[in-house]
């Protein structure tokens, strides 16, 4: 018992020096060699800067999402989750492989991925600031913002004329810095091993942002290039790719305490707001999109509760703004619960008041309170913009005619300057969700949610209408509106998928002439929405003028408490460390890091999402687990838990232990968490993680691939 | 941090060696003295044997509950929830003492309790098992029953001739061994100091039987009695009782793994069942109550639909039911989870392969065999049985026709020999019944509910029908019974309050003259009644001669194996022991064992029942916690969870220290502990109760009682 006892003093003690916030770019992580060797880190920190050495390059982007690469023959790591569509796209009703999982016995049996389906390799990142600013810099509002736009371009085009790469480039700290990605881009994927559904989705909707998990969240995929070694479309003449690097699975434990770091592609976060952005995200933002779509369920609940060809035709859309609904009130509560409003504007006051006293203070505080200005001018109508947009985009039949007016206006210009989604290369998709409205509407129900927001929108100051909106939607009252409403529908061919696709065809001028009424009020609505665009990217610019002054001012006073900055995420590639951990939710309880095999049988029921295939079952029952056992649990350990700073995006990131070794696959946060985008919050942000373990077993014991193991150097069982 | 840490580490090695079942007789104690040492106990185990010494003479029995003497002047510590009649009887609308609770200023402004409120403190507890089986033996079924009856009748009447005692008879063992219990009667007994219910009761139902918790439910009460000591009723000339000894509370903290003991009158057990009863209970019993009580709820919520009237009449009775089919479900739930049948199974089977080698075997295997057989035969009618008692219980107005039947029958008999519940001292018990089927009434979910009963008794084999019930209610399929229970409820008065009450006063020559179709019905059925409960008692009878039987063998096979054997609970005084201890729920989640205020404010809502006190709320905020915080947790506890062995009717019982301080008070068990009065799983098994400190914080710092803290030997904070 002692030796057991020990250890897990250990633990606890590791914890709590370890526990930290940050999503670092690599080329920090040497000013930050202290804290890491602090934290476990027992490799070389200068190392970790290399984005073209391991473990770094080791570490790619899969779908909007992350992976690694686990074998020199190009085996790549992932979320079972990421990888789903791979998988749907191979299943066939005679091989039903999102049921029942596959192994692809050798090489030949390998599954092309679909078409479209990526991964990426960073192979380049440069700071390019001076020349993304360089025309900028003088400007103000839109014409800064469009400078910025055509320096970009101009660098990616550039970049991009060396086939086999897609470039882009990443604006860090708000303005402040700007670098260029070059990243290889592998076109043949396939499918190589993924478990049952029921395996790799356990507990499915339901346990989603839960711990205690025990999903197996996994799948194996390769990568193919064409016999020179270049990225190629799909052939059966392909070899695997021979990445730079590689990680390697580690056969260690996992324990309570470990370090533990993670690489990865977090997508956005806002954690360098300003406070006044906190306390509008917490004090209006939230309630009031908690109340919207709140407000909009009901509306469409009331108006299908008739018809069930209407509940289904709305059904996705509701399930769509209940889950924004959850995520807004789940957010919402995390942030009061760590009194975010409060901490950001102490923190703010303090850098402000240090600030104040230093050199060179004066201009960068103009240019913060100036960037205060606009938040301002922004948040004058902020609940009327979020009518608006409700108003356009959510009514289906509506926003048909808004898109197709639109449409039709974008195609005066040249095609390289028409708004992104209006495009040529974008037509397809329009067709697309034209087609879909028809499965997605209901006259009675379109017009109760518009009616809803309507009125809402009639509530505002009178300060605060748009001419175009009142044209349009004439009537002050419930009963004067629905009156409108019922002329605009009954006046419209649009719930005719023909017609729809028929004038999405039509030029300016041909619509111009339409006496189709929801087409001829979309045409009168179309200039509010283009100057409001306007008015949007003109305080776009102004922000991206100004906010580096904030993130200056800020990084400064970061320094001054010895203390480094790392940029909030943008889908660039990032590093988090910290120890695996439990966690405290309530008073009384605790999370504890591990979950074991016995979960899935607590949780099991027969039925989806509990619903733990046979051959897992009785592979549990019989208790072989060989190495993969946890040697303090005495069982097959599942999941493990870490309080490594993640967000959307690091789905599929790997897992290093203190020697770089890959213990886990990052997969999910815990729902006190949903919040940390915002702010982290030591005590309840924490990330959730496959075990490698859990992936050695099944390969060894329940769905066998030896010749897998073998690949990447790992024991038969 | 590491002294901290190897606390931990005592606490979970003595954690695994203590965790044991037992409801112990104090006189067993002594013989499981190397136990009680072994868990941490420091005091002398032959001291606690002592009913007339301290600590065992400190424990009393109130109401169905336990409490506790915690000063020389009768100051009485048990739950707010057990004091609850105390505290509503004293309540005004213009002293709401349940909303704010009570302080008593001084003695003068003790409040009397309600007159039928009883402590009572047992003085002897003397074996007799000579006495009560001499004039049984030889017999058998319902003239064994009758002759233990008797003997138990003239012990308990010799004994109480003493004024101021009570007296019992409790069977141990299943018939094995009788014990006369002779208990001091208090009778002026006043409400001293009770928390507001939203302390005392805080999570209210919905917390009921949850951890991690959060309540501080107690109370004090003082015993008086007249200037002689000896009990009287209250009387403003009484004195404060002087307890022969009284428990120290302790100031020491309360830490995982440490010793606690536990002391009261648990309720009812099963755990020495026969293992066919075992199988009964999971495969037959528990399944069926909750389907006819599922049944039941959906029949009553089906009939009641259209009137809020009638949902408001049925709304306890559905209530209750619910709580009825949620507890039978938990109980199901945890003996299966216990896997119950098949440990017991195996346990009974060993043991009867080793009776069968031992000298004397032949005669007990004969009774074992015969008491089995006893089983079958009720087992063999058991469905209708149960459906024929709800038939008779549930429907309020046939129920009530029934009663004043059987009461007109039983008066035919010398008050003596009436049936219980029947004699002259319960009838104004049967007037308030009869009285409240008014608010519990309405026709139409009653001949609903009785359809259901009736239709489920005739899908029953014929060869179980019963001619009464046959005759009266005639038909065999919905439409038959729908008009037969339509003639029977058009032809009765007894929806009438007077009618019902009036036909109580009568005799059976006059009942039998009645012309109410519901009073011919139930005279029609009385036989049957009467028949079936008589077959019951002798069944009782049997196994009461037969069962000791099996418990002898029980308790020789468990010697064999060096282990005492306790009796099964009977609301007599035991004691248990264990440790403080966490509590692994499912994987990968741990209860802590302690709680603190920190929870109250997680909590809280506002709204009943996480509505803490502003005054608690503010206490809370201010931190100021001085010698009751705990110096680990650096906050004030507030609950703690032991392994103790506990049931219903150990609500109040103190929790003792390894020197016999008292460090909490126990008020509840966990969810997944409803199971244990079938079977002890060490794994799920916990007992929750008030920790002193947090006792001891509310009367220093939140609602002052210095008087008493002095009274209590207790610091002022």
């Amino acid at each position: 018992m002692r030796p057991r006892v020990l250890a897990l003093s250990l633990a606890l003690c590791a914890t709590a020096a370890q526990a930290d916030e940050g999503m670092w770019m690599p080329s920090q992580l040497p000013d930050i060699a202290r804290q890491l060797r602090a934290a476990g880190f027992k490799g070389d920190p200068a190392g970790l800067a290399e984005l073209t050495r391991a473990p770094m390059n080791a570490v790619v982007k899969v779908g909007g999402a992350t992976g690694s690469f686990v074998s020199g023959d190009g085996l790549v790591l992932t979320n079972h989750h990421v990888a789903f569509g791979v998988i749907q796209y191979n299943a066939k009703p005679e091989r039903d492989l999102i049921r029942d999982g596959y192994v692809a016995a050798d090489r030949a049996a390998e599954l092309p991925a679909n078409p479209d389906f990526r991964v990426l390799v960073t192979t380049g990142f440069d700071k390019v600031t001076d020349r993304i600013l360089k025309d900028a810099r003088g400007k103000r509002g839109r014409a800064y913002f469009d400078a910025v736009d055509g320096a970009t371009k101009t660098l990616v085009a550039e970049c991009e004329r060396e086939a086999g790469y897609r470039c882009s480039v990443a604006n860090m700290y708000y303005g402040s810095d700007f670098y260029l990605i070059r990243q290889l881009e592998l076109r043949d994927i396939r499918l190589v091993y993924a478990p049952p559904d029921s395996i790799g989705n356990y507990g499915g909707e339901i346990d989603n942002f839960v711990w205690p998990r025990h999903s197996g969240d996994f799948t194996l995929l390769r990568a193919y290039v064409g016999k020179d070694g270049k990225p190629a479309d799909y052939s059966p003449d392909n070899v695997p790719y021979q990445p730079p690097g590689h990680l390697q699975i580690a056969v260690e434990p996992v324990r309570e305490g470990d370090y533990a770091m993670l690489a990865g592609y977090p997508g956005t976060t806002y954690r360098h707001r300003m406070a006044s952005e906190f306390v509008q995200q917490i004090q209006w933002q939230l309630p009031s999109r908690v109340a919207l779509y709140g407000d909009m369920i009901k509306t469409i609940d009331a108006a299908a509760a008739g018809s069930p060809e209407a509940q289904v035709s709305y059904a996705a859309q509701v399930k769509g703004f209940k889950n924004t609904l959850k995520r807004a009130q789940g957010e919402l509560d995390g942030l009061r619960r760590s009194d975010a409003a409060r901490v950001r504007g102490e923190d703010e006051k303090a850098m402000l008041a240090w600030l104040d006293k230093q050199p060179d203070a004066r201009a960068i505080r103009a240019d913060i309170d100036a960037a205060q200005k606009v938040l301002d001018a922004g948040a004058a109508t902020r609940e009327r913009d979020q009518l608006l947009t409700a108003i356009r985009t959510q009514p289906q039949l509506l926003n048909a005619a808004l898109t197709v007016q639109r449409l039709a206006h974008e195609r005066g210009k040249p095609d390289a300057q028409r708004e992104t989604g209006y495009q040529q290369r974008d037509e397809t998709l329009i067709v697309g969700r034209l087609k879909q409205v028809q499965r997605r509407y209901a006259p009675q129900v379109e017009k109760a949610l518009l009616l809803e927001l309507l009125l809402q929108y009639k509530a505002l100051p009178k300060s605060q209408r748009v001419d175009e909106y009142e044209r349009v939607f004439a009537g002050e009252d419930r009963a004067a509106l629905q009156r409108t409403l019922d002329a605009l529908y009954a006046g419209t061919g649009f719930g005719e998928e023909a017609v729809r696709l028929r004038a999405m065809q039509d030029d300016a001028a041909k619509l111009a002439g339409s006496g189709d009424s929801l087409l001829k009020a979309a045409a009168a609505l179309l200039p509010a929405v283009l100057r409001m665009d306007e008015e949007g990217k003109a305080r776009e610019g102004e922000l991206l003028r100004l906010r580096p002054a904030y993130m200056r001012a800020l990084i400064a006073y970061r320094k001054s408490q010895g203390r480094a900055v790392y940029p909030d995420a943008n889908s660039t590639l990032r590093v988090s460390f910290g120890a695996v951990s439990s966690m405290d939710p309530r008073d009384g309880v605790r999370y504890r890091p591990l979950t074991t095999v016995q979960g899935i049988v607590e949780k099991h029921t027969g039925a989806d999402p509990f619903d733990a295939p046979q051959a897992l079952r009785d592979a549990i029952a019989k208790g072989d687990f060989g190495s993969t056992a946890d040697p303090e649990l005495k069982t097959q350990p599942v999941d493990f838990l870490t309080n490594l700073d993640t967000t959307g995006g690091n789905s599929g990131s790997p897992v290093l232990d203190a020697n770089g070794r890959l213990i886990g696959l990052n997969f999910d946060s815990n729902w006190e968490a949903v919040s940390a985008s915002w702010m982290f919050d030591p005590r309840y942000k924490r990330a959730i993680h496959v075990d490698m373990r859990y992936l050695r077993w099944l390969l060894a014991k329940v769905y066998p691939a030896p010749h897998l193991l073998k690949e990447m150097q790992l024991p038969a069982e």
